[in-house]
């Protein structure tokens, strides 16, 4: 089964958004064992969609276009498609009613020509009930070719997908199996990696390829496979995942999709430990990712996030004399807001981090992109000084992957587990 | 001058990444006069990259690709063009020694196999010096079409386009001016604001467009126009911006690529206020967007993630009796985080926010993404309750603007000047 993704609008050519509905999408159809050969990107002009649909249907089974399908007057993908198939556009009762019934809901009142719009299809398509907004999906069927057509809000797109399209396509082209395994490593670059996994990765057989994800402090090392026995296809990826893991056991946290702050938190909730971190140039960044995993809540209690010097010396407890003599970009700085946030924050372990984000700050002798970072227990404190030098939020970014690494070095360290 | 910008990686079809680069090109490309007519994206194989530099000759002056050149063995791009263009590869010294400098001077090693392959490059290709990485970028020209190769690793690509590959454009192709001026809103819907500026949409001229670009509790309006004389241009734009402004004087705050945040920091600068958050359900997300800002800490002081209920008792000093009977997520409870925060970390204003992010924790009373919001100064302090209903991290990022927004409100009516 192969699939070819159309993105409409002129944001994105324009670049006003980021197009993050393809690469959801690409992964969800990766997992059903569809091939994206293409993606695409066209501006709201009705020939510019029809010519993106045409190509669709020259390269691949299933097109899958987003966006347009607003109402407000940008929006022209409905027409479009209505014309490609030849066929008129005609009103949906059902799209009406549940449009009508959600506003009154929530209390909202829809102008009734937005209201009108947003219910007229083209004659050929098989309404897919959007349940999480106004824009209806649509199904469309020609000579063996599909195409669906969804809303380019992320989560309207996300919910019609996961309910309404993929359950579709499983039914609609059982395919040959490919399958995937990725292993996540941090702390180490590309291409080192790429040397100590040489002799690995030479001795590949052909149907297995390996990809490099690198990002910020962070590759991920992705083996795609194919075979038409998916059981040999399973064991052969299992095998060799195992080999790459093993060549790399220091750096490797994880497999697949986990996030470093899932792996962290997976650990802390195993061994019941607690945590807090004290954040200065990474201003909550940190505990944010931290937060953003569902239930961190059973180990994570708080932060500090110190910014000024008054808040370092007040609530965190740093010394002015630690302050002045050494700055709040130092190695003693780190030690004493750990310290800090152990005591204030009333936690098993804490990590904090003070560095220069930029792009103002630096010196000769503190460039921006210093950092410094501290993670401790009530036993162990350990430092670590890291270097960076992008623009100010990859060197936040940066730093807080460089701070749950430091973290999980000393959880590993500290409790005789992996992560 | 016209554009195509093509993308190749698997990594991209498959999801695995998110292309920033597309959009961040697409800004840029716009704000000199380019037009993007399409955006593909490509796997890393010999023929689809071929196909697309085919396919890009044909629609657009200017190919631009990104991705595919690093020393990894996944990467195909630069043989790929060779053979579009019938040409050898050739060996570069001065990537060489670049490359060589750059290693010795971090103190790391480069195996000489993966910096060989750094050096090649097709012979018709002009060298474009990558000083933030090792892969170099490559200007190709072949009757009149041109074709730019970049790294995908965004901060490079970002380095060779402000560098290298806009200036070029523009001495190479002087175009038609296009001009675009976006207005920014919060805190109302696209159908209501559609409704509310009907009026002014239709009365637009034929060569001035509008699109809405809503994302998460904010809206932005993009009038593009394009005109023969760009001073008209300009004129026209620049009143139909601020009759759009003043339209909605209440929910705009800001034009282009300004951030609420940032608009809220200008505001806090030039009153002199100094700021402070108290979070709960966005555990930092709110002072990490306060503090990705450059220059933050001339108003920004810190904040307490009271993630626990123990750091809201202990640390912002929110009574246990509150906690009991109203819970973590009431009126009564941001009320008092305000309180705190404000006597903790001793600021002018605070911000507090705790609610229900879900996907565990809702109840029939208090639903997964509802939001208690508190913003106060020493003399005043007010409260709004919100509701969701997304998944976490949407719940958290909407939690977060609202907040901000409430922020915004508080700013205009108690210093009575306008964000």
């Amino acid at each position: 089964m192969t699939v070819q993704i159309v993105t409409v609008g002129d944001e994105i050519l324009i670049g006003q958004i980021v197009d993050t509905n393809s690469a959801w999408m690409g992964q969800q159809l990766n997992g059903i064992g569809a091939r994206v050969v293409k993606k695409t990107a066209v501006g709201d002009m009705h020939q510019h969609i029809i010519a993106a649909i045409v190509e669709g249907f020259a390269n691949a089974d299933i097109t899958l276009m987003t966006g347009g399908l607003g109402p407000t007057k940008d929006d022209v993908t409905k027409k479009a498609i209505a014309d490609f198939f030849g066929v008129e556009m005609i009103f949906s009762q059902d799209t009406y009613d549940r449009i009508k019934s959600y506003f009154t809901k929530v209390n909202r009142v829809i102008p009734e020509d937005a209201l009108q719009a947003q219910c007229l299809m083209p004659a050929n398509a098989t309404l897919l009930v959007n349940k999480m907004g106004t824009a209806p999906g649509m199904w469309l069927e020609q000579e063996g070719r599909v195409l669906v057509s969804m809303p380019g809000v992320p989560y309207e797109m996300e919910y019609l997908m996961t309910n309404e399209v993929l359950p579709r396509l499983k039914v609609r082209f059982p395919g040959r199996p490919i399958a995937h395994r990725t292993i996540l490593t941090v702390g180490e670059g590309e291409s080192n990696i790429a040397r100590r996994i040489e002799k690995f990765e030479d001795s590949l057989p052909t149907n297995i390829k390996l990809a490099y994800l690198p990002n910020l402090g962070q590759v991920r090392l992705r083996l795609t496979g194919t075979d038409d026995d998916e059981t040999v296809l399973h064991q052969l990826l299992d095998n060799k995942a195992r080999e790459l893991k093993n060549l790399l056991p220091e750096i490797v946290f994880g497999e697949g999709d986990l996030l470093l702050e899932q792996a962290i938190g997976d650990f802390l909730r195993k061994h019941q430990l607690t945590l807090g971190t004290a954040e200065s140039c990474t201003g909550g960044y940190v505990a944010h990712r931290i937060t953003a995993i569902p239930d961190s809540s059973d180990y994570f209690q708080g932060s500090i996030v110190s910014y000024s010097n008054a808040i370092k010396q007040n609530v965190l407890q740093v010394k002015s004399t630690t302050l002045e003599q050494h700055g709040a970009v130092s190695e003693q700085t780190v030690q004493e807001m750990v310290q800090g946030a152990l005591n204030v924050l009333n936690v098993d372990l804490a990590i904090a981090v003070s560095g220069i984000a930029g792009p103002g700050g630096g010196t000769p002798e503190k460039p921006v992109g210093l950092v410094w970072l501290a993670v401790g227990n009530k036993n162990t404190l350990k430092t670590q000084k890291v270097q960076s030098g992008r623009d100010r939020l990859k060197n936040i970014q940066y730093a807080g992957t460089m701070a749950l690494n430091a973290l999980r070095q000393f959880l590993q360290s500290e409790y005789e587990d992996r992560i």
